[in-house]
């Protein structure tokens, strides 16, 4: 997507220096710089200080990592190297599922190989993994525009389309595209009139800082509210659509997402406007069905809710106390029950958030199936 | 309510210097200022830039303002102060329906009067107002404490009873008690374990700035939360009961209160938490049955969206901004619909939220009742 109205994405193996850069997200939106990741101790810092997030983009970053530790390392025994970049990288956000699945894939494609072919190798799958990204969060802006149009031509002419959308889900969450937002930059590709509702979504504010920031330089017409106006928004006629993202949901359609979540999808119920979740198949763990009682939620440090960053005055990056002497709690997502979402937008199409739906799902993802 | 140990209210005339003091209640939690408050222009000032807010609060606030403009003006006719204070003191904050019954209040009061004892029975009625506000406030606590006491009994022993409150219905809301705290005080000092859940509120964190402090203060235990945290605690048994308060009530039992509201009402209904608001009569608007539709909702400066105060390290109140260069809305309220909300804790009792037992309450609040 656009950045200064050139095309970009949020992270690429550069062949002359051979480092990978990314953008540090944490300066965003009042900062845009890249940074150059080359040693394991880069990728780990990145990856825990956030300057990466997102499931698709985290998992990307630590294939990145571990092939960089084996590329510049060449002294040391590989199968020692891949097991520190796995342990290492592993640790740096213990419920990230793609972490896993990532590095999972990294080490499945080396294992099939001769060792001294790991390390061009393991740069070969890593750019593989990126290029899937792409395509995978493409192929649900695809899906998703059909969706984007059937309701839009339900509207008054010249009314734009009002979506509501959560967090950032957006293409800085993976390589490029997103996923709850590559419909909508479909839909405005091919000239629908949109306007997002953007949930500023406290306590790290990705909605405000991340969302806001990808939609005004993709030149998206966008409003920044509070989370707890969408309530309000849904019950006046002034919501079509919500579409978010997931960070894992169970095999009968439970979406685990960041906290906030639940209690849209509880008013987009309560007013009949349809509720989507956007999300890789990648991202779908099979073993657990109940997410609402099985998806353990991760509690991140109370200090995100007690203090906050942003521009001073003087136009520097400051960080400012809200609360002064009460503890806080920072419960970092919730899970929305099935029941309460339209439907689930992955890259093989739009399925209903149930286990017979999702069974149909896993039939087309497994390559012995005798599905078509 | 308490201070650093000491009983405090938020609003009293000091005799000796014949002005009014008020908590500066824009720099809580960071610091703690009184402010004397003498001419029209003093008042305006106060209730406009929200020195003091909550619906009671601002209507007393109003009637000194009225009085003190009287005392302070012997010189000028007094219809004209009255009216020039009434014009002035309307305009701070349009929407606030207790600003025009405190001044209808002092007008009724003084026009049963010759001129010349206006001043000094103006500052009356205000005293008199100021004493009534404490009394509804604890006549409410006394109701609400029993509700407590009602579900306290149902939880294992030594377990705390977690209430979530919204936004800031506390003592600092009123002259003292307040509103949904009132219950909680009146609670905590019985004996009863509690711990409360706060919702820090955005856009203007009167929970984290306001209602954590005056818990603080009080002892009571507590933890701030983002606001999109309350579903998830409901899902997870972690709330037992919710209190918020109301800023309007229609006569069908809808509830207008601080943004998000609607929310938490949809996450306890779908949990099975009582949800209960607590509210004097005098913010009961008898003319409206359809609070949903027809309570107008005030929207507040988008600043308040994209901007936020806090202590910085140099311990110094400052304002950072949180969003580039994004449009925002800021809606200041929303309605809660009377259908999930379990009863109004009111002076006189507990209502449930509906057209019929609502009647009943304004039998009783009317002189000429045949009602008991």
């Amino acid at each position: 997507m656009n950045i200064s109205g050139k095309a970009h994405t949020t992270i690429w193996y550069d062949d002359n220096t051979q480092q990978v850069e990314i953008i540090d997200q944490t300066l965003l939106p009042h900062c845009f710089r890249l940074v150059s990741l080359k040693t394991l101790d880069d990728f780990c810092y990145a990856i825990s200080r956030m300057q990466v997030r997102g499931a698709p983009l985290i998992g990307i970053t630590a294939a990145y990592g571990l092939a960089l530790n084996l590329l510049h390392n060449r002294n040391t025994p590989v199968p020692a190297l891949v097991q520190q970049s796995r342990e290492r990288l592993l640790a740096t956000r213990p419920t990230a599922v793609n972490l896993r699945w990532a590095l999972d894939t990294m080490q499945q494609a080396l294992l099939a190989l001769p060792e001294s072919q790991w390390p061009q190798a393991a740069l070969a799958t890593a750019n593989q993994l990126r290029a899937q990204d792409i395509k995978t969060c493409a192929a649900i802006g695809g899906h998703g525009l059909k969706l984007i149009r059937s309701i839009a031509a339900t509207k008054a002419k010249q009314q734009p389309l009002n979506i509501l959308t959560h967090c950032n889900a957006g293409w800085l969450a993976t390589v490029d595209w997103g996923t709850a937002l590559a419909p909508i930059y479909k839909a405005h590709a091919e000239g629908l009139a949109l306007h997002i509702w953007v949930d500023e979504t406290r306590p790290r504010n990705q909605g405000a800082s991340l969302t806001a920031w990808e939609l005004q330089q993709q030149g998206i017409a966008h409003t920044v509210i509070a989370d707890n106006t969408g309530g309000h928004l849904m019950q006046h006629g002034q919501v079509d659509l919500c579409i978010v993202g997931s960070d894992r949901t169970s095999a009968n359609g439970d979406v685990c997402n960041k906290i906030g979540t639940y209690l849209k999808a509880l008013a987009a119920h309560d007013n009949q406007v349809p509720f989507y979740v956007a999300l890789p198949t990648s991202t779908i763990d099979w073993s657990l069905h109940d997410g609402v009682q099985n998806i353990p939620i991760e509690q991140r440090d109370p200090d995100e809710v007690t203090h906050i960053s942003g521009l001073d005055k003087q136009g520097n990056i400051t960080q400012v106390k809200l609360v002064a002497d009460s503890p806080a709690a920072n419960y970092a997502f919730d899970v929305t029950p099935a029941r309460l979402i339209s439907g689930l937008i992955t890259e093989q199409g739009v399925f209903a958030a149930n286990s017979t739906s999702l069974q149909q799902l896993q039939d087309l993802l497994t390559p012995d199936s005798e599905q078509p």
